[in-house]
């Protein structure tokens, strides 16, 4: 039997994930509206069989302090549905993900555009369902408070029975478009959702045929509780935030462990965490890109980074001491653990802490094309997951030295496809097509 | 000096406006998800010199008897923001209009995605501002009432101005990238909106830079007095449906009248009455496509058609009796009104009424190339209209016979262009590209 595979997704931000990349020479600074460089890494991930092109989103400005604010290559790009569509048009493997909102947008919006870029796309879109755990973004949307996190959560379950409902509205056969009978669609093949629960009435039928996946890939990366459990009875790929190994089996196996007991088959969830891949000819290499990296990031940027993460203006901390308790808000639970928890583990003060997250604060590889590949299969045979959401530290050359270097070497050790097993990113993932709830075949 | 030109835009079903038009011998019945097929007609478009790709929209499947909605290809097919994003990388010069909903959308939505689109194709989107006048849609978004007209365009009205606010949240210049100081943007040329109104609530700023155009090109097609208040002091092209040069001349005059006394330029909204447009040979090769088109809308539709059209069940009418007095109803009141002039000028049955508006109901120019031209060289010297947003009878071929015919003759008037004049949508329609309302620059 063949080795397990890595899947291996690409979350992007046109500069970087690293808020300091686009001070880095050779750093494509504009990119955030530069379409032809976009095109050219989405074509390059292809080349190198990357599963998917997960395009990062925020539904406000972030409320930084102006002088960290002004320092920021993060705040502004294009809007993914429209980059995603443009992008399919120059591509013609790679999935396309994006996300939406379920707090701030409407099922039958979300349920129209997934399955207009699915065709599109000929079946390679996929929807990261979030939450939306920036407070600002409420203020964009006519809400004074922002939704407390057991209602989003509530909210978005039922958002996703609607979406998914909508995008069973036709059978896979109902448009027969008989010219000579003058018969389009068969009216036995349509569903009428007429859905009204606690969140939302939504009628339907959905105005666009059943998407080509069936319905778009689902794929989730809330990490707190009711995240966790969403996750497994609706998600078909994870973005997890794991700072190591440990936390990655661990996070592995209870998600898991929540789709055995419910019944469902634990191939059909593929846990991607989010993970910083710095390639260099040497390790010490790597690790000085790493720190030239981390040294272009602003100490107002840090601690304002910190901020929005922890849900608290920590400037008004010592910033020499260690990290006080600081109590519950509404801000990302998994993100907030996460700093507390390097904090702790590292002893960390508080600005130390704000320079390592501002950065970037998550799970990183920093070595050679050996040890990188190293790492990822040790992650995978120790079951820490089942492939990587990738981040670059700059592009292109970050991009660059990771397909060229590390993917050949998965290639060869026989963990990583040489090419797409099928058409769809649904196929390429090893999922199966979701039977329409509403039609047999 | 030059002759006035013509402003030509296709409003374009993927498969035809006309109802029976997916019956008609040759016809790419399956183009609503047939993305090769739509970017031909549109690279077809750009080779003919068109301003813009008008992608017609409906937020809701339209609730017909089934036995009329089974005989309807107009109910399903590709979402107009992705749609035109990827048409944005088949194509370089045509413009890219899409309807955005005021009554069942938020503006932060609308004004990123529209910005997006018109970074994506360096300056070719428009909004279609559109109130939504189909009751159906109010169900597919949490509403058991349909919002009454008055309110839609007082909300359409604010609306407007928080994206137009959203689009000016950056300066032109905003984007520095200074790497060296570390500064990505210039805090001083950033604008938070802060917008509180009667129907929104919208802090900003927007998350995406300033449109290539400044603003996307501004379009409408109400024909009410609100509508055409509304057009009169923020439209830059209106789309309008009236049944023939008389008609179009008094609407022409209204509108531009009442922009002569708000101050704004009459050249700075250009009015573009819609027509399908049937060339033939002959002028009876032509008038006998159009009759063979007719034939082939069912009767269950054109009754159903004409219901929904008018907000009221027709079929309980006496289909061979003059077509009653009818309440005042929710439904659009252009169309409405159209349908109860039509009847009354040409002293139709509720049957016969059916039939001609449930194929298209709306001007038409059926004739050959020398007609057509002739006509269109009339409605503009005659100051009935600026230009025409063009229908096809069937596609492909009822788009070829135009762009081969009847363009070449318009441009030998001399009264088309032969090149595009410049770069955007915005400098092709020969409108001024708005100065940001919070900075100069």
């Amino acid at each position: 039997m063949a080795a397990r595979q890595l899947k291996l997704g690409a979350f992007m931000r046109p500069v970087s994930i690293h808020t300091g990349a686009w001070r880095y020479p050779g750093a494509t600074r504009d990119a955030n509206f530069n379409l032809q460089a976009l095109k050219r890494y989405a074509q390059a991930l292809e080349k190198a069989k990357f599963d998917a092109f997960f395009m990062a989103d925020h539904l406000a400005v972030l409320n930084m302090p102006i002088d960290a604010l002004k320092r920021s290559h993060t705040v502004t790009s294009f809007e993914p549905f429209t980059l995603l569509s443009a992008l399919s048009q120059a591509t013609e493997h790679i999935g396309l993900i994006a996300t939406a909102s379920t707090t701030f947008d409407e099922p039958f919006h979300v349920a129209r555009r997934f399955a207009s870029l699915d065709h599109l796309s000929e079946g390679r879109a996929g929807w990261n369902v979030v939450t939306t755990s920036n407070p600002d973004a409420a203020l964009n949307f006519g809400r004074e408070e922002h939704v407390d996190h057991a209602r989003r959560y509530a909210r978005a379950r039922e958002f996703f029975d609607v979406v998914t409902g909508l995008w069973d509205s036709w059978a896979d056969d109902a448009f027969v478009r008989d010219a000579e009978q003058g018969i389009y669609f068969d009216p036995a093949r349509l569903h009428t959702l007429a859905h009204k629960g606690e969140h939302f009435a939504v009628r339907g039928p959905l105005n666009i045929a059943r998407p080509v996946q069936g319905w778009p890939v689902i794929v989730q990366a809330g990490a707190s509780e009711p995240g966790r459990q969403l996750a497994a009875e609706t998600a078909e790929a994870v973005f997890t935030s794991v700072p190591d190994l440990a936390a990655g089996q661990a996070f592995y196996a209870d998600v898991k462990g929540r789709m055995d007991r419910i019944g469902r088959n634990r191939e059909h969830l593929k846990i991607l965490p989010g993970a910083l891949v710095v390639v260099g000819e040497t390790h010490e290499q790597a690790r000085e890109i790493r720190a030239r990296l981390d040294a272009l990031v602003h100490d107002a940027s840090a601690i304002a980074s910190l901020s929005v993460m922890l849900g608290h203006d920590v400037s008004t901390f010592d910033l020499d001491g260690p990290l006080p308790d600081i109590p519950e808000s509404n801000a990302s639970k998994s993100g907030r653990q996460r700093a507390v928890d390097l904090a702790r583990a590292e002893n960390l003060t508080v600005r130390q802490l704000a320079h390592r997250m501002g950065g970037y604060g998550g799970l990183a590889f920093v070595g050679t094309v050996t040890t990188i590949a190293d790492e990822m299969q040790e992650w995978l045979e120790a079951h820490g997951s089942d492939g990587f959401n990738v981040m670059f530290p700059w592009l292109p050359g970050g991009l660059d030295a990771f397909v060229q270097g590390v993917v050949p070497e998965l290639q060869r050790r026989g963990i990583f496809r040489r090419e797409y097993e099928g058409r769809t990113l649904r196929e390429n993932l090893g999922l199966p097509r979701p039977e329409n709830r509403f039609f047999r075949r």
